[in-house]
């Protein structure tokens, strides 16, 4: 039995993902079976376990971000459902993403020739990288990145007058309590706008999901669809994530182009590089049960 | 603080969903506002609680069965996906569903003329009755009810050679550690098989999710497909369950029926009294992550 006195979410051998604000009630609990790393970086405090099933796992702030046995199934719905939406992305903006599992999925995309990463914490990427190796899979090696260790909110603000805009921004951050606060607020959403070219696709994790705080999720589409006039909500099952689920928002400022649906076929190469996503669960992800269908998109 | 130190699943509180065989190193976790019942009925441990966020919640030898919250995502798919991918069913047998809560679901259809409920517990049936009447909704006094506390194995080996077949049949059982083992193997589908009119329609709950016990999924269909060309696997996605959703395995004779989709429409009054189940989210329940659909579907 792994005991952790010195963590406050270890206890008598279980991880368990307590937080009364975010989801009162009820938690989520890990057995952990060796600690790989523990400590608090400048931002945030940073927990990395191994599980037996779920393998190594990665915590922020109390809250379980990635665990190498399911992180493709929001690495991949997070990246493709936004570059599938656009006909031929070149030029993909991830803000946020440390881990580097967005980046992997990215790199996978060959029309891309330039991917900029801005990543507040350069302890994730250093730890990611030693610990879950096969979230980057070396995608941190690609000739195309440009990493910028730096705030992605003021990133957004000194590249707001520049000529070159992003194709596909994907904000993959943590929850809004933390370094992270800043980016589920209308102003984020109008620096997206100004980085993005005009048929441009962004998309973010919501921080939520539809059993638990279907308001907030209305309001966030709502705020959103303040900047961007196309702007639908879709979700992605990750077993590890409370309720099984995280909802993702997808905007544009096209409203002719139908994010529900990739605007171009996979090829038989790209399909067998991808565990989780295609074409038909790109569609699905955004059919919503129909109370909340109701609640955030009528 | 609830303690009690007669039930093994609860600890400080918490009730914890620990079970090392079906769902090893991880367990969902509920505070446990107060404990409403707790006994051994003939069968099965049966736990009574309440959660703040949840409200009353069922526990059958230690797996949660429903939640006041979230047991509509449960009881609208199980019974709808069945009763929709028919198009006019009259005659509709449930073997288990001791909560009441298919019944309620099978209820809303006004063709239907007969329901025949099979429950081996009827500890399950008076006590969902007292603790969690909004399962039931009245429907356990529907004129159409024909309701037999026996096991429903024996049930359909004794009806066997009956003329009257049924048009629907929904399993809503517990998982096969305990007294539902039966319901998931080859003579349980040949069972069901008998007791079906030719374009009629088998669902069942598969105890598993494509994150838990891929193989396990795939083995059940097949077994299912020995007895029924037509078989399907679907899910619904349930918070309090493990990984956040469950299988259904959904079976036919007639290989022409799309059991993907529902074979009439829904008049604004059936919608209506539906919070969960709609035609869309009928047909996105069978699309699968690429690699689930590779082991379960290819």
């Amino acid at each position: 039995m792994v005991n952790s006195p010195n963590h406050p979410c270890i206890k008598d051998g279980w991880f368990r993902e307590i937080n009364d604000k975010s989801f009162p009630g009820q938690a989520f609990t890990l057995v952990v079976d060796s600690i790989l790393y523990q400590a608090r970086s400048e931002f945030q405090d940073i927990l990395i376990f191994s599980n037996k099933v779920y393998g190594t796992v990665l915590v922020l702030d109390g809250i379980i971000q990635c665990t190498e046995f399911d992180e493709f199934a929001y690495q991949e719905m997070i990246t493709h459902i936004a570059m599938f939406a656009h006909s031929n992305p070149k030029r993909v903006l991830i803000i946020g993403g440390g881990d580097g599992g967005v980046l992997r999925e990215v790199a996978k995309h060959k029309g891309v020739e330039e991917i900029t990463m801005v990543e507040i914490d350069s302890s994730v990427i250093e730890l990611s990288r030693k610990f879950l190796p096969t979230l980057s899979d070396g995608a941190f090696d690609d000739e195309r990145l440009d990493l910028k260790l730096c705030d992605g909110f003021k990133f957004l603000e000194d590249i707001a007058g520049a000529q070159k805009k992003f194709d596909v921004i994907i904000t993959d951050s943590s929850d809004p309590e933390g370094p992270a606060e800043a980016f589920f607020q209308e102003r984020y959403f109008q620096l997206l706008n100004n980085a993005l070219n005009p048929d441009g696709i962004v998309i973010m994790q919501s921080s939520e999901n539809i059993w638990l705080n279907l308001d907030y999720l209305r309001d966030l589409k709502n705020t959103a669809k303040r900047v961007f006039p196309n702007t639908e909500y879709c979700y992605t099952m990750v077993p590890t994530y409370t309720s099984g689920q995280l909802g993702l928002i997808v905007c544009s400022n096209n409203d002719s182009i139908p994010l529900i649906a990739p605007q171009r076929s996979l090829s038989g190469q790209e399909q067998e590089q991808l565990r989780y996503y295609n074409p038909q669960i790109h569609s699905s992800a955004f059919v919503l049960p129909t109370w909340a269908d109701k609640v955030i998109n009528k």
